[in-house]
């Protein structure tokens, strides 16, 4: 078949780096101009021609511009004959708008994907979306991995027969329980309620955890307001110690330090999906480039990208 | 503006009559062959050119044939040069089907949206879908009602002093919570947990239902199993009494019967976007036809349809 | 080239057997789910990414639901990347809606076919279509056989020196003419007249038709009203024998044991496009699974279908 | 509603100036200017914002050059923000190109459909196309008249009583039929058969014509050849005199003054659909032209067209 | 008609107060809210129902900011059922990415033209193109401005009887030689000439500017060394006096302190498509919103937008 | 990679001989059928199943019925199954058709590239547009070539040591100026002026050509008036010999007749990219066949085509 050939935006070139070391395969420069009136300007330094052409680009702040950036590297491998053009996003930012819970309100997971595909994507690999019926809002093939493996890996060699999952949030229960099974512990959670458009609060954890070993889970963590209070209730509870897990390391606003300046967290794990993360101190930044570059390796071969992702 | 012209596909005719009556327009007839060899045709018998038609259809079993017999009225009324076409859904079947949380799996909430807009409609009317993300797998503009000011204005009529509203399901919670506001009472909820494929349990009870007056609100109730369960953890929390109310009264499997039977139900209500369901001993049917007339009549002047059915 | 796959619908699994085992391929399981609500969920059994997929389903009764499942088994082989996708129609029984011969009728074979290209069919492969002109009606390649050769392969074992063969209807003549060329024979033809909406008679019989072993053919049977109306103007003609012939058995309403009952009727013969028919009595059924096999082999690989499939 | 604004092509300008004479609407001119390099360019030189637009072309040789004129027209009016633009096409050539009866032909019928599309038009008004099937082929609104009455009240003035009107062709037989019911009188038709790829004859005439006035029907006449060898067959049955009569005069090579000099021919009659006719000798042309403008006041109106054209 | 319903986004909302108010109309709220993960939502806050709806939103720096805002205020307008929506774009900096100079580059035109459409657009009102064939990249109707007039009329209260415009670009002699007419005046221009990728010099005036004053002409200054270097050549060539125009003022690092410091610029005059600009010193800004609502007015309302804006 | 299939619309057959000669591959035969009422119909007569199919076809006059016989040879090859249809197209005449200089006004150059990729091209090889943003007009992937390194080869022949490369216009001063690089000379131009609609003069040359060997480089010549104008200023300016070059030699009206006539103009010389031109007299015809075929075989193999046609 054709070759691979992977590009990367300028939104986290080190992945993308990783990523190609991993595949065996070299990076493709991307010249990337801005004019003088800000607009941007793309070249792939690379021929396209009838090849399988990877665009690796994490919708990480500042979101718009590597969004942009994103959609004007997918037209010019459209331009250039790319037999296929996969758009690779370790993180897709946009996807948490993905409901009208207000009137004449933008549908913005569904807007972006709708513009990828005219931009001239013609599949999509990304990592743990925040509602899994965002994967329905693409009208092209998607393959939808998730990090649990890579935390579970990490995780195991510590003695979990006091461990608990404790998921922040409703929404991401499904999530945790499979991230205990992996792990082989329970799974306990928060019910989050919301007062009034601005306040929500955990009002309750479901589920023992007094005593216990809790490793919390969230799909991503931005400011870490979510952790702090779902801190409050286990203290509350009497869990014995606190580890925080998640698979997008925002960390908006200091969140790592202020979250490391709390006596009960004994450790942060993340990923590097967004950039900018480092391994230090308390946090450990663990890396989905093998399993991206797999995902890359199948998608290319025509292997099944399911059966390694599965959690049962 | 256009005259609104309004047909009825097979699937319940009663409830476009009674919008009809509330709209104080003609349902106008359609009639519906089926060949020797199975196949339909549809014939509107009204006049569509330049008019703004709505086409009443829920899509409710048998459900195959009556999505066939909307899309075969889609382009009926698309060839016949309708100005506007509205697909209405008081009860959207295929919305349950909206993640691929299986590979090579089909999502027909999208594919049916798709097709839905491959036929012809212009916008669609629907109500209480399953996740607020199926409004998303639209490419046309969507009017999402739901029926709780219905409902509301029900149970207002008791003595809600000791009343809380219980929703057996985390994902329905956001619901249960807007509705416990409507009558200002205190909410409450199970958790689900899925063991296997197949057996799904609710393990526990949030929140305190002990000496209450129970009214559990789910979106749907097909088989009825998840209430009977519910019930089971409510009983030995030592709620009051139970009421159940719902949306779609779905009622398969004899559930009216099996859940009348039970003492603690001391009613059943549920809204007409099903046809079938009359109110008969423990059950109560609601109209919702003078809600979509309503919103008919304001997606045809161009009024706000938002600010009809905010709950806040 | 990428590997043949093929998956079959529940509309007629012993043919896409029959079929796989002519091309030496397995038949990959579909696994059909059928919710409450009486939604349908396809999951396909095997690998689909860069594959050669082919999904066979003839649309036969109960039509809307095997038309559903066929769109939602598309939906799911898109989905999981599939390289191309072949719908496989042996029976496409919405052609015979294909024109508008009144006001505000939907125009059934356009639609469908409409709809199974939004759901992601990349090519038709389907067998003696009602009006040639349907084919126009794809918007992608279609691969339109027909079953003369088989049929004539069954005649020839006759003595053919006294036979003619004789079209029930105007429409059907052209396909009739080049039977009968094939066999070498004569040929008539049946001229329908419609007297009103409801009644259509057979008023004459074109060409000669006296003492003469006839073999009537016609694109498909279902309740075999024209058949019988045809003989009857044959008997006053004085045709010396009658034998029925045609590719789609569609047979309903007890039409093989009425037909069988007609003396003069020596034998029915048509394919096995359409399920549950088996040779019996006076009925044979010839297999056209290894045309359709030999067609999907020769699409798989690039070469003419047109060459294999021309009559004269 | 918005304003009737109506422009005519090169092809048949006395058509459009008759239709809008009968509308009471002006017909605003088109600038269509011709390159060195034998490039086409269209202006419309009318204010088209918000109008109701009619575009009048039938394509009629050079068909190629009226075609592209028309395209342009079509793309010109979309691009000056024209409310609906319809394209008026009282005869539509590519028509006879509906089906692919050899490998790797094009099918101009539905590629020209989808090129008017294409190029904005939103619908299409035509007048008897060779198929009913052709009206599936547009994927916009088609409204389909035909010229029944006008012939009828022209036929009329004769005594009918021993008239009988005959059909070529099969495939023109439903409409013979439907003009027999018109005049109250009878049907009868030939029935061509092609002994190979060039030569069709006409085998035999099905119904009674001995001693009969007959009116051969045909949608159009280009060489009439088919009407001359069916004259053959008239005669040797008797047929006592012939008048002809058809929607498309096209008369190629001179046809008018062939048929003309055959002396059973007492007239020939045709519509003015086709530029380049005029009432004289035999020949006589009637207008459309109330018909078209008629229809086009009732789209632009949004009132029912097919009830004005139907024959029962 | 519908009422004409403005909004504006965050590029520039003095110019669209002051287009409103020209109009007569509310300038109604757009509600942006910018995530923790830097995700922006938009809520138009007026109902759009059936409205003509006008979305005003330059594309000026930060661009990527401002186009992602306007696609997402684009899609809420369509989500929320807007009968038509305007994108009105004063300026439109995508413009200058017209053509493929280099291999595997972006065509930025073209795309953000296609992305606004796939977000809602129908239809585009934009001012001063820097090419007029990117009008042909938009597959919806444009109405292309210039502001030509506006600067005609105030360099009409000079003596204009020594002065010539010159273009400082040949790509945009066009233009210059119609402002040129507007007053009366010659015209003259000066030839860029490429020496490597980076470097541009204008190597010569063509026309007569000895002892002239002129008006040099652009579409738009940036960084204003273009203009710089023509002052160059003016000098040489013995120019009186100079003074500087253009529509579109970006004015980026300083360029105004630098014009402003050279003596023999005497002022400089722009419109406000861009914002940020105020006539300060040399610098007259002057305002375009009353012809901007003029073309909204007549669009609205139907009118040709062609007829204002003629310069002959 | 599937095989490379050549098929030659009637336009220029000479030329796709030739190109298949250099290819080392058949050109395979297409039948085109003109009916009775002008409708075209194509028969492309040799497998395309799966091929990379390439329709060579320059629009020239007469350009319509190219147009449209190229479109129904595109539809062709898309219902046989081609798995990529290229057209090729060295001439483009309604490449001049790009913007929209007046209202109301077709842009045919975005039109026929909307209609080509409507009937199914996947992508297009060009040769010297007219202007270079037309490139953006075609949705699909464009291969825009030149012939400059053909012309130059022909002339590096001479002594270029006095020679100046002169564009009529300065439209095409950046082509001239690569020209002059690949030749090694320097470059001078011609100020087109527009007086009215209709009269255009050349006001004046930039650069030095007093005593110089001149060469005239244009795009292309029909009427060759621009040319005979430009000669006009070089005998005043005192040029010492004058030859011609341009890609496209369209000469219509007996334009070489004209040329040839001047005695200063000492050779004309064009490629062969339309038809009808041979060398003789004072023209030379060079061929641009090798480079078609080497652009035909690197598309075919995925090589980049950018690298051979660049000029620096």
């Amino acid at each position: 078949m054709r070759d691979i050939t992977v590009f990367s935006g300028s939104a986290h070139p080190e992945l993308a780096e990783e990523i190609c070391a991993h595949l065996g395969t070299p990076l493709h420069p991307v010249r990337l101009r801005r004019f003088a009136n800000d607009v941007l300007e793309v070249q792939l330094q690379a021929n396209c021609r009838e090849r399988d052409v990877f665009l690796i680009q994490p919708l990480v702040p500042p979101v718009q511009e590597h969004l942009v950036e994103l959609l004007l590297m997918l037209d010019a491998a459209r331009g250039a004959s790319a037999a296929r053009i996969t758009a690779v996003l370790p993180h897709y930012a946009y996807a948490r708008s993905d409901k009208k819970d207000a009137p004449r309100i933008s549908i913005g997971a569904r807007l972006v994907a709708d513009l990828m595909v005219a931009a001239g994507a013609s599949r999509v690999l990304t990592m743990t979306l925040h509602s899994p019926q965002v994967h329905g809002f693409f009208s092209v093939p998607v393959d939808h991995l998730h990090a649990l493996r890579e935390l579970a890996a990490y995780f195991r060699r510590l003695d979990l027969s006091e461990t608990v999952v404790v998921s922040p949030d409703l929404g991401n229960a499904k999530e945790a329980a499979a991230f205990a099974r992996l792990l082989g512990t329970g799974v306990a959670m928060g019910a989050k309620q919301r007062f009034s458009d601005d306040r929500v609060v955990i009002g309750s954890v479901i589920g023992d955890v007094t005593g216990k070993d809790v490793i919390v889970l969230d799909d991503e963590i931005a400011k870490g307001t979510t952790v702090i209070e779902l801190l409050e209730r286990l203290r509350e509870r009497g869990a014995r110690s606190v580890r925080v897990a998640c698979t997008h390391g925002l960390f908006s606003s200091g969140a790592v330090e202020r979250l490391s300046a709390i006596p009960e967290i004994e450790e942060i794990v993340c990923t590097n999906t967004v950039p900018g993360t480092k391994s230090d101190g308390k946090l450990t930044v663990l890396s989905i480039a093998p399993a991206m570059a797999e995902a890359m390796r199948r998608i290319h071969d025509g292997e099944s990208v399911s059966t390694l992702f599965t959690t049962s």
